[in-house]
């Protein structure tokens, strides 16, 4: 377990949710709650996240719907604790697997599930500087191919369930082929921090099995001035509506 | 030959060019004059254009870039005459090759470009109604197969060179695949009808053999107002600099 001198608690959701992570290891931004946003799961319905960590983007999903089954991948021992006492600290149920989605757990195999979410490592291994904190690393870093976590994903998806990921910009070429055959009705919608700049990150959501043509929506536009104005935070309307009021992001084709 | 009664003349880059297309049959519209603009070939460098039809995108090149050696196929005799006269009506120099580029003139085999060009056909063969003029059928629908367009584009470019495709953006994720391994630094730009809105087309451009990640860039947004308020055309800023002025599109990474 993290020493209780080693986390930080910080708020998420306009302080909705109060989350533990570590000080110098993987901390959660905004692209985990905008994960959560852009999933459209309804009460009832189950979801699984893999490479859960600390919890922010199932703990951000649990705090706007109601009533789902919400179960978490993890392969790092001291995340999956701490995404298990994240839930309970936030009133919510949330299963934490301990385990390698390239061997995954066979209590998972075993079930499926209308949504799944991740946020996968953004670096490809061995590219730039190693992080000093070796669970950071492995949060950060791209120790499980990225295809890896997409046809994990998409054997955990019953049929026409729906795969929603979050990933660095320049890895689509990447998403859209480890998607190509088994997923369709496929939605790219980038995030670019401004108006008018290359999109940084993307969410890419895809329903298994079906053969819809892909949809390349408007960006999600994070901050508002078209520079960099002040230190204080200048989100535009839409980002805040889901950071800080914990909306759901409308993903429309 | 097209007769002239068949033909009408239609003006370019604010007239700057006029160019004789097919009443009845395929005619370019600003996606050849989006992909010309997006095509940064400089004086003293050598253009390829494949499916070069009237001739429209590679006669916008050659009349914003003084000095290019500019070649076009074209697999109907009837297009390919029209822009060879096109090509003569506005001086410029633009050799036409008639044939398929599945098999690759010989001529055109022998020989690499900086840059090659495309427009490729936007519907999958046999879906949706047919066109009722063959020849427009056959410049709409896509005979050959996407990926053979990109395969014959980078056969043809020389090491570092680069190809420029504007495609429908639900098939980005087919050019993303067909360019795999064989060319990096893909720029993506979406282009859309009007602000929030998804993209229609896509340009998308990579450059041979190199390996620099791929960047998605802030759409072009073709139209100013958010909807549809007069018959008029509400060009955008940018739109109208490329469609009327004949300016080139800045595709910065």
């Amino acid at each position: 377990m993290f020493a209780p001198a080693d986390l930080t608690e910080d708020g998420f959701l306009g302080g909705r949710l109060r989350i533990a992570q570590p000080k110098s290891g993987y901390r959660s931004a905004m692209d985990a709650v905008f994960l959560a946003a852009a999933c459209d799961a309804h009460a009832g319905q189950s979801v699984l996240e893999l490479g859960c960590g600390a919890g922010v983007a199932s703990l951000c999903l649990g705090a706007r719907v109601a009533g789902l089954v919400q179960a978490g991948l993890e392969v790092q021992p001291r995340y999956a604790a701490l995404a298990r006492a994240n839930a309970q600290a936030n009133t919510q149920v949330l299963e934490v697997f301990e385990g390698d989605l390239a061997q995954m757990p066979a209590d998972l195999r075993a079930r499926s599930f209308d949504h799944v979410i991740a946020n996968p490592p953004y670096f490809i291994a061995q590219s730039g500087t190693p992080a000093n904190d070796r669970e950071r690393e492995y949060a950060l870093r791209e120790a499980t191919p990225l295809a890896h976590w997409l046809d994990a994903g998409l054997r955990r998806l019953r049929p026409e369930g729906v795969m929603t990921l979050i990933q660095q910009a320049d890895r689509l070429a990447d998403i859209l082929e480890g998607l190509k055959g088994r997923a369709g009705a496929i939605t790219v919608l980038p995030i670019a921090p401004r108006v008018g700049r290359p999109a940084r990150r993307v969410i890419v959501q895809a329903r298994k099995g079906a053969r819809a043509p892909l949809v390349l929506l408007a960006p999600l536009i994070v901050h508002g001035a078209t520079h960099h104005t002040q230190d204080a935070e200048d989100l535009s309307d839409v980002a805040r509506e889901i950071l800080r009021d914990g909306q759901k992001l409308l993903i429309s084709r």
